[in-house]
């Protein structure tokens, strides 16, 4: 882990309270994959799985974290917020679970970066595994919406 | 608020202890259209708005809440799942905010009562509207998969 995601880790907590609530949080970062983890006890449901509102919850973050920490190394402060998301529950998720996603140099996410170089602004879509014991339980695709921070002045 | 209503809140926060912490309740009921609300407080983000994941939160649960109702009422136990969702996040939400639904008699909802009654199994997508102060800031789609849990023997 490096010193941005264990920071990252702090305002989450900070920052979004529910999130503590749920146990959320970065437990691994290579510079361009993510990977957070969720306990089932703090997030169970009715049936004993897990709330499909803690899954959502992961996924959105696990992206939100993912984009956040990407720009904020390359470019600095930004202000990064999902904007649209699709999410499909595959099976019921029965213990603790994992949210994965990974920023690769595809030609969309080539472009993404020129065009927040140029205009400061730029929207991206990303995918969110859902995993519980390296199974894939659920799949999100979020739309986020970022935007540098100006720190000057 | 009918009895049915008060019932299923003192469930959702003593079997999905998250929604506890977000402060999600069901507040109206009329037998056809549901209103759950939630504080900003205890949802906010690192932008003092709503954080995406309590939004879309609220939104799945107040859609499940809807169903588990009406199934209920007319049918008995059942079990309720959303298991395919999208959201659209359209304006920030910065106070407390609300999730509205209704199933109304389309043909859609009759299939579905028609379906479930026969087979003991449907699906049904079902729209949700997240609003702050009457004005919409969100709008999800939920499709839940519905069961009748048999209580004999």
């Amino acid at each position: 882990m490096l010193p941005l995601a264990e920071s990252l880790n702090r305002r989450i907590a900070e920052q979004i309270p529910v999130t503590a609530h749920m146990g959320l949080r970065i437990v691994a970062w290579d510079g361009e994959g993510l990977r957070m983890e969720a306990p089932l006890a703090a997030n169970r449901n009715d049936k004993g799985t897990a709330f499909a509102g803690s899954l959502a919850s992961l996924a959105a973050l696990a992206g939100w974290a993912l984009i956040t920490l990407q720009v904020e190394e390359r470019l600095g402060a930004a202000s990064v917020a999902v904007c649209r998301s699709e999410m499909d529950y595959r099976q019921p998720v029965d213990g603790d679970f994992q949210a994965l996603c990974r920023l690769s140099d595809t030609e969309q996410v080539k472009d993404f970066w020129k065009q927040l170089a140029v205009s400061g602004k730029g929207r991206l879509p990303l995918t969110v595994h859902i995993q519980q014991g390296g199974e894939e339980r659920g799949r999100f695709l979020g739309t986020y919406a970022v935007s540098l921070v100006s720190t000057s002045g």
